[in-house]
């Protein structure tokens, strides 16, 4: 079978994966574009997990002002050179990682960062309000489960969903970098500051 | 006496006082610039303080990256209307105050914010320092005081010396800058990343 070059090109930007990478894994599953893209995915987290014990001490501060001062916003991206750092695609990264930030208003970088108090606090709100409202203990379980899935995605900046691009999430677009630059990225820390908050 | 159009210049940079109100005070202590200087500071002084309980809730989120992405500083300064927010005048002070902070690196905003028990640390290490040199304790105490008011101007931001006019500290600045506009102004708060810090 036949895949489409529009195909590959939306998995390469997806994953950053390579076009021969891309084009095989199309064809593989017989052009089924989620199929592929699911397991290139897949490839892309080992990769980078491979890479993510080595030390990234090179990057980028960018900061992102919005509406003339009235929002601001400044991140650390890490990578292991500064050749990477000056790279378009590296300081595309993380623009685009300052500009979601700026919109989304995450807490935190990653669920490492969550603290436990915070998840329990939060789970026993989402626990009581469904008591409250009469459910069967069962349901209460699965329904504390979603809710607080909800307030990670909503609050933990890898597990966003990527403003751009609603098929990916920002560890998804980490990665896809990786993928691309072959070195660690890692997104180290943000602050935003909305005016008179 | 005729006092020279170059002092009164320098005196309204340095209080934000009017052409006029530097004028007559020069007039009035014979020209002697370091006179004047001091008076209009403290008229300054008590015209901000005046200002100090007027709600300031708008202003500029300000940024500014030095070295190619190497240091970045977030700062936020408070007026009381965007029409001040505006002005070139409070834009340049946002500016200088983020350069200020990416060159001296302080720690803390105002003496308020210094924690008491930093404070009493600080005063401790000096203190065993100078007694371990056998200083007498009478002499040891005007050394804890003089290396504390040294740290204060150091980590302190308000209390630092301004870097584009050694004759100014921030504080100072800020005053001018209250003068000029005549609202409330806050330097309210600053982030400043090192990559790889």
């Amino acid at each position: 079978m036949t895949v489409s070059a529009e195909q590959i090109k939306k998995l390469r930007e997806l994953t950053g994966a390579g076009i021969l990478d891309a084009k095989r894994t199309l064809e593989q599953y017989d052009g089924d574009f989620d199929k592929a893209l699911a397991v290139l995915k897949e490839k892309g987290l080992k990769a980078a997990e491979k890479k993510a014990e080595r030390v990234a001490k090179q990057g980028l501060i960018e900061t992102y002002v919005h509406g003339g001062g009235r929002i601001g916003v400044m991140v650390e991206v890490n990578c292991e050179t500064d050749f990477v750092a000056a790279t378009n695609e590296f300081r595309q990264l993380a623009h685009d990682v300052a500009l979601q930030i700026a919109a989304t208003k995450p807490l935190y970088v990653s669920m490492d960062d969550v603290p436990a108090d915070i998840v329990a606090a939060q789970k026993k709100i989402f626990a009581d309000a469904a008591l409250a409202e009469g459910k069967p203990a069962n349901i209460v379980e699965r329904i504390v489960q979603g809710k607080t899935d909800a307030f990670f995605k909503e609050s933990v900046l890898l597990r966003q969903t990527f403003i751009r691009d609603d098929a990916l999430t920002i560890q998804d677009l980490v990665q896809s970098v990786i993928a691309k630059l072959g070195e660690n990225i890692v997104v180290k820390r943000f602050v935003r500051f909305e005016l008179g908050e």
